[in-house]
């Protein structure tokens, strides 16, 4: 066999476990938690359908593509959640010696472009890494929505945290950030949700 | 709330339960049974990554989200196992229903729009849907040969079979079914397939 499908090959199968790495979002009707893959899959058809919306026009493809691999690097560093303030301390470090082992198992041409593309959406400047930014933040807010803020409720959450975390979706789109603004509040007029 | 994210929004929350429909391919590692969302999640990222072999050159984003929301109306339809001869007699009536009332969430433009690219998929004549067919065969043979072919012994499933349903590879992508024909001998030859 090639090398070249080979290297594709190996990794498609260690991507694998992406499905095993899992989140402090729960699936909706009060659901188990929900892993790294089914995350990206709903972040990417949520990001197709709610494109109108962005700031900026976007190349759909590529907010979709980015969708997808972002959490690639939690099958060694795994999930760091986003109120965790000990985790976030190492998480860049632990992420990019992750990134470097798993998507060097592909030919160098995509490796150098599965780099990129993380690496653009980390940086969070292009109209499509700010678009995909916001998927990140909306997809679980609505599935934290429908299950009255349990996920917010078990880690003591406030609202000043998630209006801190869920700013960056103005940045994608001011639309789906008056959304967002819209369901926190709720939240918080049910007691879902402290104020601080 | 405007109208058109409300129904955006209870299609993107409906879509959830598809992480609940679990398939007979096992995750790598002889893990758990894979769900419809990861299998697409998996699908669509070995698109992008393969799509240098498909037959004809090909829309990737239109490849992807074909390949992220083919299984959608299995949230009602259930997964039918591609050897289950009685279910698949049924399949298209249970994924017909289905198919309009989970797209039916949506406005009416996104909904022809779903449907449009859902029926495309099922017809397999452009060059996007077969190369989007090829993944979905694709991408459960590598996690199925990483376990020594577990889920088609599991089955009684035969390399006759096999060769059938793998045969559709080969209108995405000649390179692509090559490579399966090597897997599903080396299979047999190792004993994890019998011939008939």
């Amino acid at each position: 066999m090639d090398e070249r499908i080979q290297k594709q090959m190996e990794f498609a199968l260690e991507i694998d476990k992406e499905k095993n790495i899992f989140r402090q979002t729960s699936l909706s009707g009060h659901g188990r938690k929900e892993n790294d893959a089914e995350h990206a899959w709903h972040m990417a058809i949520m990001a197709y359908l709610l494109k109108e919306y962005a700031n900026e026009p976007v190349d759909i493809g590529r907010v979709m593509i980015m969708c997808l691999i972002h959490d690639i690097v939690e099958i060694d560093a795994g999930d760091t959640y986003c109120y965790d303030a000990e985790g976030l301390k190492t998480q860049k470090e632990r992420e990019d010696t992750a990134k470097e082992r798993i998507f060097s198992l592909l030919p160098e041409d995509q490796k150098e472009e599965m780099v990129a593309l993380f690496d653009e959406f980390e940086a969070n400047e292009t109209p499509e890494s700010k678009f995909a930014h916001a998927m990140d933040n909306f997809q679980p807010l609505i599935l934290n929505n429908n299950n009255e803020g349990s996920d917010w409720a078990e880690h003591g959450v406030s609202a000043k945290q998630v209006y801190k975390r869920q700013g960056k979706t103005k940045d994608g789109s001011d639309y789906l950030y008056e959304i967002t603004d819209r369901i926190i509040r709720s939240n918080v007029e049910k007691g879902n949700l402290p104020e601080e």
